[in-house]
């Protein structure tokens, strides 16, 4: 049976939204129930942001520092998320992949947030799905699928239904600002492509879309490594 | 030379207030500076009513799950705290007593949320006074001090200046709705009542108020045991 | 299948009355057997007050350090029973709520002793039984239910076989010396009314009560929420 | 300066003991003010023996577990004895050798019970004096000294005040019953003698002797490695 | 179902056999699907002398440390056998039999390496294998069995299928240089005596033979309890 | 005073070469007396390689797996140096920047291997760097500086004595094969760049260079950030 990793944008996963948090829940549930659930990592959101700034706006230079905050309020969406899933979910949150591999050894569901400074959750989602070898990375974003070029400003851009991680990245170094990647930062991608996992990019505001991806349905886009993983 | 623990309000450290933020960092690191402090307790305030309104509102009937990511928010609130007071403090909030004792084995100052499902930072705070053999517990309130009445309510009514944790429970029994204790909870007084550590209630809306209560300046309303205390 | 967290007072699991030992190991690996049990919680008894007094005796004046003395004679306690539950058991007693979640993650029994200074075995047992979503809490104590006054001062007292949290805490009110609650302290009847969960009390100097008890038989007294709980 | 660990017989520190406690409290907070305590190890005694023989009674024939009651009430003594000598000691007996060199780096003083089933706390007491390279190990223990023969037995046995580790095995290995070694097991021998740290055995029924040792006053008996060591 | 605990030399584990790492691997995740493993030991080999020698020659004169150093480099070696047995092991080898019950709790197969200076890891597989209640141990070395007397020097030597430890211990000491027990040390010895469980000496280069030891096979030597064991 | 991080490749850290370790030993400590040293760390050289080439000779497919393989390996590198600076040091490699921080809490320096898959140490010292607020990042490494170009290609290379980071970085995409950052990754760079913390690039084959580079001599290359950093 095939495992997936799903990745939550911290947009959807946050106490700002409790309908969507309920929905969330009972989707992965259900996915959990189907044994087809290994891990979740959500992102930081707006908890994140609003820690980093006011430590910044109090004084605090330590930039470790400062993401580590982010990455602490990652986990709290993340504790948010497990007891919501619980029993299927291991109640603790974990800070790296040694202790995520220790709580799935109980066989519960690992609920991430962040891992580490100047890493994204992308990173740490594409870790999660090679350490438990997954066989899919989920990713619930805030956009439909990958695009031939940034929707919102080229009314030409078409949704990619299937492209590989290299065509990914040259997609992103278009469309966004440098060093801007909100779907994949480049370790993601090179952690995916090494152990040949490949992603689904879905519409996270709808949660069906991610049970969709995870039963193996088309929906989104589907990023493929290039071939030559090891998986 | 006198130690206080200092008890802060959620609504006073919270990333809503950077401005109030700052002057607490520079307050309590002049304190620590001074060898006056010996740890800092912080509520969860808004961070923490939200995660909990979140996740009851998305279905999650565990009680102490959703006592447990109060806790969690109040220990993000007390980690952004740690994280400004750094090197003075220990960068890692304690979940129990015993945690607490081990990061002051280093010689750092304490910076904590909660402990426990049912209990209140007031009570962590008389704990962390009386583990740590402060001299005095410091509760950096949203008042101004302990009135004979609410005064919110009833004109005439007056602040102490002094009084004892006998008098301060029927105060707060008289002015407030039943149960809710928002100064002072009885596991908190009977705590700092058997150890005969006196706290000051100060209006922390000025975290000078703070330092002034710390360096032993008559500010706000003194509760004193009521004498056979063992400290 | 209904699921019960079991507090056993220090009088009755204590290496003072093997005999005893015996028939709980073998009582609570039945219920084990059966999935009955979530969770054993036990007292310090002697061995608690043994070491409080002698380092008290000693000149401890720190009461949170004599508290947590006592909390760790009730974990050794809690150590003994959960080797003999062994392979039924969690090997190790959990010091926080916290723990007692990872410890019930590899789905074994959680055994615990007490959890923080200032709070009852009780209060430990409530907190365990809403977290782990138990379906009653069966309180081995020293006496065969609740009496309408103490029956061994009043011989007109006769055992209440169902009464409600509210109902319990003015006969002990009554009936007690004040701020003494052997049974059940206001926090845990907070928790076990918010969550609604149901009470038995039984004599815990026969463990055949606790199987009873367990099983739904009406041994000793039933003390129930007075509604509106959420469980 | 020199630097000392302490062993002392659970028959000592024991809460069946409150006076004798109380003075050791006095005489190890002393030393620790000098500067010439590095550890304390303290052993089971009779709470030991009693949750050994209790959980036997109950039917645990897990030797291994047996062992480990016996240590964690060694640890219960060690944190008995840490809390009387706070602030001086770190709160926590180590269950590590790994353990005790973290709560060092704190550089407060380690109190430990046992660390291992199979293991003496003269073997735990031998490896601390090691790794905190201590300049003496002493013996606090039933006898004022090592004998040529059982004085309990013999009305011509003489203490010796100074004698080799080789010396001291050849007179265990004849006054006691095969395989008991009260004083020092090969194991303690072999790290005392491969570390080159000598022992001095003595009275522990009275504290001052302990502290005459650590002053190095020539109180019991001198146990010095046969040369060759490396320390 | 038996169940059995395997220790593997340094010498067969060891990253310099690939080839036999992948033998090893395919065999114990065989009896590990047929429910036969509970735990797994492997010893420092290589890496630990190599880490140890270059410690010592740069100077490190703490003794505890330098076996400190060797148990780190055993426990890497677990750990790469942890990783080929995964998902069947546990992934993180335990630093003490607490840690090691704590990880069996899963349900997964324990991986160590070693626990503590001055002990064998021997000593080790012979303490998991009483703590975990397995039926028997099996020692994967560098000899095919016991033997009369040394046969690398003694032509005459012949191997003896069955023996008691009683008569293990007398043939090592006459064989060996003094002190030097490669098989199995007097702790070892004296655990598995007082559990009453064989021990299975198998040649170690060809992992088969730790298979047919593992399912009942009368290869190499058993050696088994004098009698009189607890198990 | 200036307080740096050392960065020392694992080449020069590793058993195979023990007098290079007593050297580094003997500097490191002497750069702790002065005050000098926050934190060290190794890269895993030999070891990690000969660890992970095993694994994955013997099947080892989790890419996860064999880069944390390669960070044990690291770690005991670094397990290694601290034993040799205690009790400079303290004695525990962290796992993550989390445990850092404790670790350093104590006054201690620390000793790190690796953190995370796909991070490069180098990485792990500027985090450290950063999160410690040290002056200055000292990287001992294979070469004595950056050049112009690769010096063992090119005749015409000439070695820079002062750059900035961004000039590094396009020096190393020149002269290397894609993707290889023997000296610093693009990570390493963000963080160092965002928090203006200069590095200084020495041979590391003589530790006395790390020594020039901590005292502020201009040994090796400086790469200084390129202004706009937050320090």
């Amino acid at each position: 049976m095939a495992r997936v990793v799903v990745k939550i944008s911290g947009k959807h996963v946050t106490p700002e939204k409790p309908g969507l948090l309920k929905s969330y829940a009972r989707v992965l549930k259900s996915l959990a129930g189907e044994g087809l659930l290994a891990a979740v990592v959500v992102g930081g959101g707006r908890a994140a942001r609003s820690y980093i700034d006011a430590a910044r706006g109090a004084g605090l230079g330590n930039r470790s520092m400062l993401d580590m905050l982010g990455i602490e309020a990652a986990r709290l969406n993340a504790r948010l998320l497990a007891y919501l899933l619980h029993p299927h979910s291991h109640p603790e949150p974990p800070r790296s992949l040694w202790e995520a591999l220790q709580a799935a050894a109980t066989g519960r569901i690992v609920v991430a947030g962040g891992f580490q400074p100047g890493q994204s959750t992308a990173a740490v989602a594409a870790l999660l799905a090679e350490a438990l070898q997954a066989d899919m990375l989920v990713l619930a974003t805030t956009v439909d699928g990958v695009y031939t070029s940034d929707p919102r400003r080229d009314r030409s851009a078409r949704r990619l239904p299937r492209l590989t991680y290299q065509q990914l990245l040259r997609v992103l170094e278009q469309s966004l600002e440098p060093g801007r990647y909100e779907l994949l930062d480049p370790l993601a991608v090179a952690v995916l492509e090494r152990s040949g996992i490949p992603s689904r990019v879905v519409d996270g505001s709808d949660p069906e879309n991610v049970a969709r991806a995870a039963r193996g349905e088309p929906v989104g886009s589907l990023v493929e490594p290039s071939g030559g993983g090891s998986g």
